[in-house]
């Protein structure tokens, strides 16, 4: 009875230790663990509507990770021939097109590299609340566009526009956001191109926070297929300009697909510079299942 | 494997600003978007078990809309030739069967009037909690009455007994609410009529607040089907016996069919009386999708 | 589209009066109404990954029955010839391999015999967060290892080991549970034996609890099937000692089963000893609908 709803999720778990801690412990920090439903309508002519909602849980505790119970994204929108357009809570585009693209770990697990290199100085955003965004494809590139309310009491719309072209072994993306502060901006740059016998991937970021303090950071990514195993390292680290301490993060791991939805990994992290406190090490293993 | 279960859900969201406010938003007000699951068992001899519970969520922020997650309903119960018995948290007899039934805005989107003209002076419930409902059909006629725990502290059980009579273009409705509180108690009658070019309604409803302040109010709609399109309009006040100032809402609107499921619309809405404060003035532009 | 994901659930409701209280009421009390998300993945070889999470409501109020959403359980794992390990919130073993097996109404309505019988003198866990759990089964012989972080401010992880034998009529349970207190710990033993006029249970349990207070309860109970209804009567009790007051429940009630999915239900509680306070008598009649 539910052909017009599709039910996906993904769920992360392991057993570790995150940097900044001695507390060995089960964890999901970083997962994404989630649980969505999403459909698609045709309306004829090339013309479809559009819905999904996704919820994000912590389930090494059984507890939604966020109070906003569809922290994922909760959409509705419209696609055709001009593209699509969707209102509701949602992904920044810069977020999407270039931001969650460098890392070798995706984000994922507390290796992942994303939140040092690519969205430093707690200027990004990953969603919009009370949003609008536009999204087109085209012969490999991607272009897309988000804007939110002003939340109470911010002077700007959140808006981001981003662009990313991907083709064969190539990916290439660019995207700038500006937060809802008045001085909060920033642009990043980057790109994956896979070799073969690896993917390497590069990205660059350089902004402001909303106390007007210069920020850069970058990352730099590899993955390493052997058979059902995927060899990742990457090294990420941004600084302040109002500061003469980095923040750097080096990560090492293996993922091993047991297939194409379920794999087992384990991965390694340090942190330096100045701003990390507690122990510098991290690591974690465990198993990642999509459905 | 969801032979069982049946997902359904609404998704509703709009640009535009409500009534008492100079805030342009992303909004979502008024709209009931859902995701449900439900179910039916054939138990043999004409009996079925029924459940299903619904849950209302905000998309614009991606929250749930109350604290109660299950704000929809969450029932399980018996059908039979005997009618249909059903437990739990529930939509009260005269919330289905007359007070919703009026509004040609469906108590959809900002400019909805059924809270204006059907539900007004804060006597009626929409759904009473720890309740028992009774409900039978037969013949175009349809029969329900609903009863639930006195909440803590207060004298009353809430109940309702509502009957409507539909068939072919002709809908007769009849509702009495008698809420929690020692004094508060309302009934409305209503009906619609589809003359082909267009289906006009009409609805009253009279009663007491539980300070014992008389209330009366109206609601006249009309619908009016233009090949995709729907246009609609409609007035509602209300008048509370301690105050010579009506509350008063005028709307008008279009809805464009882009299937069964999926539409979009725009209306404007103007308040009146003396109870509103803020900009008089509302409008909205969105998509409704249900899966 | 939900080839990898089951949805199945149950609720229950019912009219009556639980003890300890003159509130009649509609309620929901200990039923573990609950609707979960689960999947088995086949990897080849043998080997399968799993995952599930489970929503507990309170459908009489239509809201979450915890603050832990997923309150039921979380988890993902992997299984094969080795057996089954999973990670995330999850049962206890000693509750699900013996705990949970005595009593005749299977811990649910107000009937409910097994948290005065078998888990007394709040020592044990249903549930531990942040765990890893192993099971293993053959040849009738079901065992399962769980253990958990310890708590912030703990000093013990909490552990469980339990097993149990089930091979026709016959089914045998043993299981040792220490809680994250520094003294807690329990252990159960029980069976159950269809005669087929009846199946009889009995279980026993004694531990201490973290004040270092010994305590021990036995439960016994009969299930005696009719047709379509099973007859079903139990005794538990505990006592703590450090007091010379027993913690006293007898139950007895009815099933009638509309389906294999759904049932009516009656049953009637007394409560005694010292501990309990307000009235002494509970009873209940309602509906249980699995899905």
């Amino acid at each position: 009875a539910q052909s017009s709803v599709t039910i996906y999720g993904k769920i992360e778990l392991a057993a570790g230790k995150p940097t900044g801690t001695t507390d060995k412990q089960i964890m999901d920090n970083n997962t994404g663990s989630r649980i969505g439903f999403r459909g698609v309508e045709d309306l004829g002519g090339g013309m479809q509507a559009l819905f999904g909602f996704e919820h994000r849980l912590s389930p090494d505790t059984g507890t939604s990770t966020s109070t906003n119970f569809w922290n994922g994204y909760s959409t509705v929108g419209l696609a055709g021939s001009f593209g699509r357009v969707n209102l509701g809570r949602q992904y920044v585009a810069a977020f999407t097109h270039i931001q969650n693209q460098i890392d070798p770990f995706s984000g994922d697990t507390q290796a992942a590299l994303r939140d040092t290199g690519m969205r430093f100085g707690g200027i990004t955003k990953v969603r919009v609340a009370d949003s609008i965004r536009y999204d087109f494809s085209a012969n490999g590139i991607n272009f897309a566009a988000s804007v939110g309310e002003a939340p109470a009491g911010s002077p700007d719309r959140p808006m981001s526009v981003a662009v990313n072209y991907s083709a064969g072994p190539m990916f290439l993306g660019l995207g700038i956001e500006n937060p809802e502060g008045a001085n909060d901006n920033v642009w990043n740059i980057g790109g994956r191109y896979n070799f073969g016998f690896a993917t390497l991937s590069a990205g660059y970021g350089k902004g402001s926070n909303n106390a007007n303090v210069d920020a850069k950071g970058f990352l730099l990514g590899a993955v390493v297929p052997f058979g059902a195993t995927d060899f990742k390292i990457g090294y990420a680290e941004n600084k302040l300009d109002n500061t003469s301490l980095k923040t750097k993060r080096a990560s090492i791991g293996a993922d091993y697909n047991l297939s194409k939805r379920t794999k087992l990994f384990a991965n390694y992290s340090k942190v330096g510079g100045g701003v990390p406190v507690g122990p510098k090490s991290g690591y974690s293993a465990g198993i990642n299942h999509s459905f």
